[in-house]
């Protein structure tokens, strides 16, 4: 059974909502790293990075399988095809992993394999799948509309919770701005502004939010001071062979330093990562 | 059958394509103006805005059963239950209707009643929805997203005319921006983008751009001037009494004063209003 | 002596104000076209293109002499010593001239040469520059930010007719937003409200708000459409060679087709355009 | 004699640049924390504030004379007769200050009085003024304009320093966006970016980019996490009563927590703030 509705657009501050996936937990003091490559090219693929994410400390691998691109010629993922892919991966690994659904008919194939559902930029806007995604018993990951008031975000959280599933974790990807350097503007504000104002957890994306590999590092440090309790960052083996937004992916070694950092910054903000303490 | 994909995207000028709905063509010389209120209330309600929005000159009618409202605690609009109003209407009075689809899984309910599928700002990104819309034999409305560059919003229609469907009609309904006395902002340059650099129709909704009733009438000339195949405009018999967006519906006076202008002045644009021929 | 202050800001409807350079007046029933280059880079460029804008039913004579160019390396207009050239070219045609004012120590030599002062974006928040200019009996042409609220734009005329000059007439000329294809975002439900809300006569920059030239005659018609008093449009006889913002300028055949499309479509809005009275 | 131009907007990464003002120095590994009223209002609250800050760490005082207030009639700062107040203070607490330039014609007076001279948002594109401000040897911090792009305002820093000119700190308060909670949207990427793209030193405000004191301490660690060198925080004793912007004002109180919580946070960025070695 779920829980009831907790509501959390209340304005008053809320105590955080734990939301658990897998072993892990959001929204308390564990810090959470999900890490992976934008897209499921082939089983190879996705269990070399997995491989060396774990190792390095990420918690959740990330992999999408039905990809949102602008252009209907351009690549769309494996579709539900790669689900063996990913299913295989997590069990090979122990990692529990998230992929975007973006149609609620893909909600029964994604229940047997996927730990945690992703909903896109693109679909935060979408009533229609989240309200399919408040009815069952699986975490869902609310990707911010690239052009969402923070006001819009948390009432799609609404639309999910009100279904009865409580577990929604909000994900800060940059929004649109007139700014050209960056793909996005990574809105940290927001972070903290959700934060006290709300019972959700939120993580961050610095790979959407900036599309630029060498701001990654720095902005995952800036988003662990402004609150957030995770992260997630586009990670491939080979950036320049990626399927799609390779661009923005850092490479297994530049993801590796980067946890050294967050394991040397994390516990100034009262954040543990314990993966290491799994793998 | 449907006609093989033409690709709205190309970048040399494509001579406009006919979309028909009902006894009306978009993207010729004829001018549309679709009317009526943003949620159906009641049969009593569409009937009597119905009538008076025929009477001075629309040659559509619109009105919403699934809305998409921020909040979910917000009147969501009447449902399926709504579509047996809208069709008695429609067949009293002879014109054809335009709905917001918002789920793929209404499409059959919806081919049964509804002359012109709205897909409405929120969905424009909504990709496994528009490619359910392309494997169908009716014309839909595509509104630009609030946030969308012109370049995803031509792609969005090619999300539907690559399923084969090439009856896409564009509607510009304004964009965000940090400007707030507006609702949105009117970007009355990309509805003459759009008319020099693909072959798709496009229509303005000054309503929700605007968010203003006075602003409403001289914007609507201003859209024609700018190359417009339509208007699509909220009117209401009592706005300060409408379920939702009362505040930005002209009344059906109001409405008929637009009308009046709108014929004098479109000729010069070489637009035809020919709605009063038939009624 | 200048009047007393109207205050624009005034959220009642206030009765226009006209505001008069040379022969022509802003905010009655005369449409004003002004034209001519981005820069002025001679007397022969500026003489050519004057002699042909004229011709073809220009009002008012643009030409910059300061230019606000974001490099500092970028060409930055003649300065003062474009002063005379205008100067000669005003007086050998009978058009009155605007040009961009930038510091408040180029008003002396200004007073003597130029009839309208502009104040160009950038430097629409320049309050130090407004004060001076309340002081002196010169209309202002004052453009709008391109991120400035229509509220901070219309405070700005404040702070010129605090000081007793009442002669502001403000431009739009596109504001900056998400959308790349064009190089501003024309905000023409800004203009309608400023004459209903305002004192104040406005005119439109289309040149600058798209960047487009193929744009400029649609998009000039849906201004006149919307209420504006005038459009400002970038002319040169050869756009390739002009030493700035050739790009979005248009020929002087261009232009003299768009004066013809302006006559024919000025009077249905109750608009004249006057000039081919004088030439 | 100032040194030769740098250019700042080199593509290559160039070694920072140190800027000192007074005993310290921007760019190097001291981290400066700037603190202070928006307005200075009277001496007494000054002298209040200023010693306050002093003692829980600032390194630099604030205080603004000649206010850039949208609309005329609002307070705009005590103009010149201010800066006896300031330079008292400053004598008898042995800070460094900061005041707002807003016209050439005050160079002359704030050279005898003021430390680091500032460039506010609304005047980042005010090429006289910045031009003039190269011809000077005083240190700038230049604010970025709310909707400047970085390379704009990069390259606003090159117009001052192309005069000479070369000490030039920037400053990240927030941009412009469609999000209305906060007051601006900071954009800390800008901080990272500039960082590894230009050799020029910069702080972060997270006053004026999110107008909402609770956010400031989170944010202002996210600023150090993205690599600011320093920061500029508005505080008053009485926020309440401040006769401009104290809604945004940390109290002294939550300064001096915020102090603490920056003195245990900035060395595991490898920042040292030294203010307390000499108080």
């Amino acid at each position: 059974m779920l829980e009831p509705m907790t509501g959390s657009s209340n304005p008053q501050k809320n105590p955080p909502k734990a939301v658990n996936v897998g072993p892990w937990s959001f929204g308390g003091s564990q810090l959470q790293v999900i890490a992976g490559p934008c897209s499921v090219e082939s089983k190879e693929q996705l269990l070399t990075i997995a491989r060396s994410v774990r190792q390095s400390g990420a918690t959740i691998l990330r992999g999408g399988i039905h990809k949102m691109r602008t252009n209907p010629n351009s690549f769309q993922g494996l579709g539900d095809s790669g689900l063996p892919i990913v299913s295989d991966v997590k069990k090979e690994l122990g990692l529990p992993v998230v992929c975007e659904i973006t149609d609620p008919r893909q909600i029964e194939g994604f229940l047997e394999h996927v730990d945690f559902f992703q909903v896109g930029s693109r679909n935060m806007y979408n009533y229609a799948l989240l309200k399919e995604l408040g009815t069952i018993d699986r975490p869902i990951l609310l990707k911010r509309g690239f052009s969402a008031l923070i006001e819009e975000w948390v009432s799609a959280a609404d639309y999910i919770r009100q279904g009865g599933n409580q577990n929604v974790v909000l994900c800060e990807r940059g929004i649109r701005s007139f700014e050209k350097i960056t793909r996005n503007t990574l809105d940290l504000a927001a972070v903290t502004w959700v934060k006290q104002n709300t019972d959700l957890p939120i993580v961050v994306d610095p790979s959407h939010a900036t599309g630029i590999p060498s701001l990654i590092p720095a902005l995952s440090l800036a988003a662990i001071a402004a609150g957030a309790d995770g992260l997630i960052i586009e990670v491939h083996h080979q950036p320049e062979k990626a399927l799609s937004d390779g661009h923005q992916a850092l490479t297994l070694e530049a993801f590796q330093e980067l946890m050294l950092e967050i394991k040397r910054v994390a516990p100034i903000f009262n954040r543990q990562l314990e993966a290491h303490l799994h793998v």
